[in-house]
């Protein structure tokens, strides 16, 4: 009897998508307006999703109030009111696009949270653009 | 060629969590504000996932009218504008989590719909929780 | 150059509609399922909007973060996962309506901010049922 | 590893759910509301999913603005206020429930995008009904 | 010590501008692609404003269910599911632009409500375009 | 018989709060995590309210096409995918809060559109801050 319990986060930040290895022509080729060198930003929501089975005693999954604060101490706090790529330690040679976003939130759970609930983080840039991972 | 279809509805219900088997010390400690002994409330939005194939002469997998009435009938009618603990028998000796919300609601509706309907509930407590069944 | 600012919180209670002074047959008669006697909930959302001229210094009207402190401290903390009837003392002798609610959010907030500042409250009690005051 | 990436387009159109072969009355009783000959409208909300693994130079499963373009190239330019019955060569013989739009949505696009990437389709009639496909 | 309450209801509907006493030339010049000669539609959202004193017994303005049945009865009714401009009597000679369907709407209510409440009417044609009237 | 028109459009931008006469210190004390020297940034969305008398002939107070593309034109084409302290003239001496940054767009819009329709001015920094110029 396998129940998923999503709650949702958010912070805001800025970020520059590019390439070091590249030209600034292939850059502005590439990633366009979302490569403007002073930066641009985005309130990003975070949905992380656990699976698992309800606890007898409580009928919970995983506490949501506890999921609140284990997000807000692993990731938003660290990247809320944040340059992604010049205050963010894991983002210092990987391109922050959502995909990557998304995957480094994963990295920073995953070892938080016991092994026998599945985790998947859901990563808003915009109400328009979103990504999920794992998939 | 199978699709799903998905209908919400919602209702508004008063709920505290609590565990009787425990003293009052370890309910608040565990439950916190939840806990609240006079309860507090929820607008509680509820989505119901159908998947099949869809008919041939209709293009409908189920028609939403009848799937927004069935939901209606079943579910929002009795818990809209009640309180989960007092009122709703399934919630007497089992306690009014999302997550055990969902399983109820999957229980309500699973044998109103043809068993070639897979049937999946998804309940948001508020916009920031939710939770899915089964996951 | 008179700008207003907008600041949104919410909290979660119970609540009942009854006028204790008419029959249990009136009261049923006016305020229908909203006089579920074990009371039902919501998820309520308060916007307060604040009208005045921006700091020369700062550029604010008022500090976001400031305001939501004290809407957080006045209102929130006070009604969030209770039951306005039973534990809140502007409710016991006024019926909890979103109209009445609003008014005592505004009594609540009003001596707590200059008064060259206009304060105006939105209560949102549903997505669907919104109040104004002063309107 | 892979991610999955979502873009949200919209279309506002107008259809009738009618099957010809049925008399007047079977539709009416089938259809209802929905069959009104004068037809009825939506402001559609489709979603756009892709799953596969992130580029190693660009951090993107695909791109979102190309994504955005492909979208709007292949299918909200072609709907985006008209008459589903009436003016898209897809309907002139297939009923334009939302199950059916979303096979639609599916076979304009499947061609255009690599093989080795999964897509799927979501498409929202109201806030209320919506589906998916492939299920 | 007046409020102001808020109801909010929806209706899809079909519809096309165009002015009868142009050419085909000027009204596509003018109307664009929403003088599509199929018609197209949308998910209208009403917003009826009532503002006057709150009850002394009851603490409500206006009766939120009544509002509610009083909005559906004279105007969803009316317009769900039909296309304004073919099966509407008040758009035979006035084209259905979100401007003059918020007029239309207050002259179906405005007798209907006690002369002592100020009435006011937002429609949503999209969530990006919408209208108030009066203003 | 006047009526307001709405429309909605977006930007994502970078930006942070300061006021260079003023130490690191103090400024700390007044922006808190505003005043990341690295900068933040967020989804921002203006709402523009034109008030005026519907034309005769089209039904329009004015065309939200026209509106929509005035507004990219001479704001979100300006602002989206920038930093706003860096790259926008008007904020080089002004701390672009969303005070400020509201009374830009209208300084940006008034004499672009006719004295007799009046202008105002809605920017949402985030769901939870906004707002409104002139108030």
């Amino acid at each position: 009897m396998r129940v998923a319990v999503y709650r949702k986060e958010h912070f805001n930040a800025a970020h520059r998508l590019y390439n070091p290895e590249w030209s600034d022509e292939k850059n502005d080729l590439v990633f366009g307006k979302c490569n403007n060198p002073g930066f641009h930003g985005h309130n990003y929501e975070i949905v992380v999703k656990l699976t698992g089975e309800p606890d007898k005693d409580t009928g919970y999954v995983f506490d949501m109030k506890k999921l609140s604060e284990l997000i807000r101490e692993n990731v938003t706090r660290k990247f809320d009111h944040k340059n992604l790529n010049l205050d963010i330690e894991e983002f210092k040679n990987l391109n922050p696009t959502a995909e990557n976003i998304a995957v480094v939130i994963y990295d920073l759970l995953r070892d938080k949270i016991d092994n026998g609930l599945d985790l998947k983080i859901y990563l808003y840039e915009t109400e328009r653009n979103f990504v999920e991972y794992p998939a």
